[in-house]
């Protein structure tokens, strides 16, 4: 099951008169403001976001699972669902796999089968908080930060594995996610526990290969309840400092207490070079792993309008969205978070730098967030459509998904009731 | 495989002097203050607390389970556990129920059994928020509250269902806990819901025996990570009246927003008679149903300052334990948290309300303090032990699991890798 | 310091054409939509959001306060200054006062200067936090829930004042805000507390002449740190219902714990009828009184979309602006303020609730956030200008306020170092 | 108005032999488990915690203050006031001052009085969050991250000063507390703010003599409601870094967003040798700044379990009490807090940290939380009272103060409404 060009410039047809006169319009209203219009949209169009291979099935909770039929049920296929995507899209030519989940037969196959849809393989991710039934040694205790020297080694092991399997499918990065925290006050040795865990990251990333990343992700709890060992980016970034300059710190917008304020974190980490990638959802209470902008979509625009600023010494961020699809059909969801963000940069991209440098250095508070407001209130999808077609993607990806009907087709050929691997 | 009052004995005999020497010690400087100690031991002594059926084998996260050895497969198994538990405590007379997951062949025999351990049959708990291989309409988008009036009358009908069986058992009162919600913004119509809930509600209060009670449980989210339909104690308190005097709000310590003052909630809740009930544990972030007492036990002693002072016109509320074990055996941590209860329970207890109440007329605002700290700082344990000791339990039930090697006879019995009926 | 018609033309005029073009094109669109654009302006023109009397001056924190050039010292320069924010926007038409801080010395001179400007008199606002010279009894511990019936009775009659004053200047309502609560455990007996509150809002409800509203707010915490005694919706909801028909629950966006549904409680009480006003502001902490709109737009919008779907048993509420400038220009903050709610009411206006609704029924997650997104990201801001325009305000307030050099003369006229009575 | 060795022995006369009785008792109890009593009460009278010299006097809300009789108005009846304290506890040895609220006339004068009661001077106390008459820069919007050259530089040498000023008085540290933030999206660049405040600090940690200690303190927000710039531990420890060996963080308990583990964030400072100081205070809510103990109290014992463990390169970390007296007499909060300093003090002395390191070493979770619990839940009253009378203070110093009517001879010498300087 594919979409192929044809098809999408069918599905275009019917919009297109429309759009080519909104987007004239809006081209012709931020010429006025003094944007450069072709710039936005080749920026849009260089913008690239990888699909996490566990985002493809049903995700579910503590209390239970829907699932949704036409899961994909292999690596293979959920190559081919990020292939879709894709091809409405062309803004989705990446893949981050999981290991052991997504472990392939035969890489080099794999490989090629991305190729045929355009893409690539973004950081890899490793599976320490789950026992597998093949190991000897149990993670309900941790992992890298374990009490138990033979367990630590075993994750540190599984870690290389994984940092294997991704040389030979030609990702550069692994993303490392602990689980390893408490449950309840006196269980860890916090001191320990984190050394530990430092030691064993800093094994793991002398294994990688000189050109490759690794990306520290931290997490304030879940699944422990009253410790993890890299509560937050301030201990994500003393490991990544300890471990060397290829380390760096990965921000998921779920994985804050409330309130924090995230843009700032994310300009902290810039200004230090430390900012390596990025996973993208959205949240009203805890790790709630929801469509990216289905809650906060300005805190999303500030966030990128740091980005937009990144200064030359911290190398370009990885892109992915982590999100878990509860209801909505996964492909949907994902196509929703891929405008989310596209519209996010879009925005960040249309702020007048210099002015609101000008208002910052003058205290015109109300000036500066007016800057702000002006384009965040802008409309701005014909760009994000023009950008789209000029890449041969769809216009509008969620309505040509739903009139090419891929989900009836995935469940034709699928079944029902198929189930992902992993969670 | 359980523990008789010989074996209780023999583990009593070591620690008893001692014990003795500190109970005395602990009666005279109490006689000193006022405090009358045969009369808390009485009420520790009647003090029982509800063990929640699902609470008895290894609980789990969305990221994964790790079991533990001899767990309850059967509802007769899990019926012999909490006889253990009550055995070394007296205070765990009751268990709680969950149909389906506890569905009794023959109610008449699980009776008779639970009468041998010394057990009655507390609230029933009826679940809507998962699916069951054999029902027509999906509870993925909500059960009571759901736009199909077909789903909305399974659901009703299965809770109608669990009167029955509770029914047959003794149980006076069904606790509703709803996972209906919704995860994003626009895909429930708020006032629609909460009156379709209302009034599926009502059809199930109706239902009920005249001598039953009907629990409405609160939540503000979690799984669903939007909105929760019943969000909080004004929602539930709102549709309790809208049922009748015998519909009654359920306080779980876990469901509340970050910071909410739990205390004063009860305290209202008393004042208009209906706080029906108590799911008690602990928690650092959100529902994280962690042992009782464990992250916050002075707050669990400031509700029970609340509860000890109940006024006429509220019925004594239900007492049920509702935690989730990830990494402890789940009986330890059972006894832990009855032993916290108690505790906070007895420190209340000792609490001089008269000074209290003098103080807070004369806003002598250190005094008040002070009064509680008395208490709170005072060493209770030996009396805990003594009022254990006088209805047959053990000294020091912790220490005596350990000694009869319970958990090591569970599973040389059951086996390691059993998994309890539930989640 | 005025800003007549003749003014506001002569600044409109240079962005006049623009204008059209903008609002010509947007109002096309929207017709292919099948939205009605005159209909909406009509409502837009009819939005009269009340301005509170103490936020015409800088605000503070307990840390300090740095002032603002030009603050209005007497009750008649709020009213200019209010005036000139109405000249501007035509969309804040009525006052909101605060007693003592504003008390007319004759009534008949305030409610004319008042109509000079078009301005009627919204809520009185009464005051039991703070002590005045004159008073016998302290608020340190409380007002209406004060342990001391003769502190009670004056914090009684001192709203019964405030509502004699209201009557003569032909305010219809009351909002009672009570900072009452503990900073510490032990301090209050909650449920005694509660009860003398009702009793004293009672009192002062029955006073109330027949055609008014009672307001009675909510708040988590500050100035009390503990606990407060109205301390959320269920609380206030509880005693409107207590005091009558005539007493409604005023939900301010910063009084809620961290991650609160607003918006679902909004409906809720629209449900019940029960919701009085609003109490417009932002924050990203707590109760932190930004600009509306500043931290959490797309949260506005959702409470609009509940706000445009209030049942007819539900009366109109009462709109009023409550927020603290500490940093901006208070009344520059007031006009972004102001375009925030009418931008979130306007986006709100747009949403197709037919088809949101048939989204609802058909459990289509993934459309009914397409519907509300779809408004959301329209740009609307033409359809602002014109519904000003019509109404004789400006175009672009915020740039009108600018460009006639306001602040500069009211500097000019009343110094740099007044201070407004009130906080 | 000071009270002598005479009189506390008066004041302890009655309660003596009582206390004789628990503290036989008790020390019998903690014999038999290995604990050497004399060892806990050595550390015990070691332990001194600074005052800060603005928590003498009643503190307040931006909603205002209710001032409290007897206040001191000067540095000398603000030594007075700790002398007081430290008479009845001998565990206040020392004052932390603010400038420019407590600039000395002539330093060698007030260091002799501070000798005549036992004080040595604490961190001193910079402001740059207030302005001042005199100053040319107003901190309005920042001091030492400010975009104005001038501003940041007058900042600079107010710290500087306070360095000149508390090296005249024998002061070894100086504390920096800084509210520069922002309220609004916009209004700061993140990095440049961080950037400058980098520059400005080590400006200020060279100028320091040698053997002083730079403390830097965090907080996520308050008063700026957006952003801080020294949001968190991460960041200022990144600061402490920047400066040199001698820069280290100041963690105060109430400067942390909701759920934040503070323990955690303690042991990974320790760790890293880093952490400088503590603020103690309690709080619900935000920076509620209550009396230490009151709402958390078990959150303070792991907190000392930390600390009792702290590593040698970590220096000895500076103790201070950091609190706001809103409705408590001032030296009656201060008296609660430095007991629930001490007594969770001498909890954490009480664990038995090799059976603990031992149960986390087999990951007995349970065993783990028993033997905190073991610990937490003793008695320890009895050591404390031992301590003070073996120092020469007060067996109970709250009943003292009372007693000896301290806050009446207070008001009879000072007056009813004096104010201090400062808040």
């Amino acid at each position: 099951m594919s979409i192929n060009k044809d098809q999408i410039q069918d599905l275009n047809r019917s919009g297109e008169s429309q759009h080519q006169q909104q987007f004239e319009f809006l081209q012709e209203q931020l010429e006025i403001q003094g944007i450069n219009t072709e710039s936005v949209i080749s920026k849009l169009q260089a913008l690239q976001v990888a699909i996490p291979s566990w985002a493809l099935g049903a995700g579910g909770t503590r209390f239970g699972r829907f699932s949704y039929g036409g899961e994909p049920a292999t690596l293979e296929e959920k190559i081919n669902d990020v292939g879709i995507i894709h091809s409405l899209t062309r803004s989705a030519g990446a893949i981050s796999l999981h290991i052991p989940w997504d472990t392939p037969e035969d890489p080099e196959v794999i490989r090629k089968l991305a190729a045929v849809h355009g893409l690539t393989f973004d950081a890899m991710n490793s599976n320490t908080f789950q026992d597998q039934q093949s190991q000897n040694h149990s993670y309900k205790y941790g992992s890298l930060c374990h009490t138990n020297d033979l367990c630590r080694q075993q994750a540190i092991e599984h870690n290389k594995q994984v940092i294997d399997i991704g040389v030979s499918l030609g990702s550069k990065s692994l993303t490392v996610w602990l689980a390893d925290g408490s449950c309840f006050p006196g269980q860890l040795n916090f001191r320990k526990a984190l050394e530990r865990t430092m030691n064993s990251l800093k094994e793991i990333y002398h294994y990688m290969p000189a050109d490759w990343k690794l990306f520290i992700e931290y997490k304030p709890y879940e699944p422990n309840f009253y410790s993890t060992v890299i509560q937050d980016w301030g201990t994500s970034h003393l490991l990544a400092n300890e471990c060397g300059e290829n380390a760096f710190c990965l921000v998921d917008l779920g994985h804050h207490l409330p309130n924090t304020n995230i843009e700032q974190i994310v300009a902290t980490l810039l200004w230090k070079g430390k900012l390596g990638g990025f996973h993208f959802n959205d949240s009203k209470y805890g790790d709630d792993d929801l469509t990216v902008g289905s809650i906060k979509p300005y805190q999303l625009f500030l966030i990128f309008n740091e980005l937009v600023n990144r200064p030359d010494h911290n190398p370009s961020p990885a892109w992915m969205i982590d999100a878990s699809h509860n209801l909505k059909d996964p492909l949907e969801d994902l196509l929703q978070s891929l405008e989310a963000i596209r519209l996010a940069y879009a925005q960040a991209l249309l702020v007048d730098q210099q002015a609101l440098e000008q208002a910052r250095i003058s205290n015109d508070v109300t000036l500066a967030q007016e800057i702000l407001h002006r384009s965040y209130r802008a409309d701005i999808r014909p760009l994000l459509s023009e950008a789209r077609l000029r890449s041969g993607g769809a216009l509008y990806p969620l309505d040509a998904y739903r009139k090419a009907a891929v989900r009836e087709k995935l469940i034709e050929r699928r079944g029902l009731n198929t189930v992902a691997t992993g969670l």
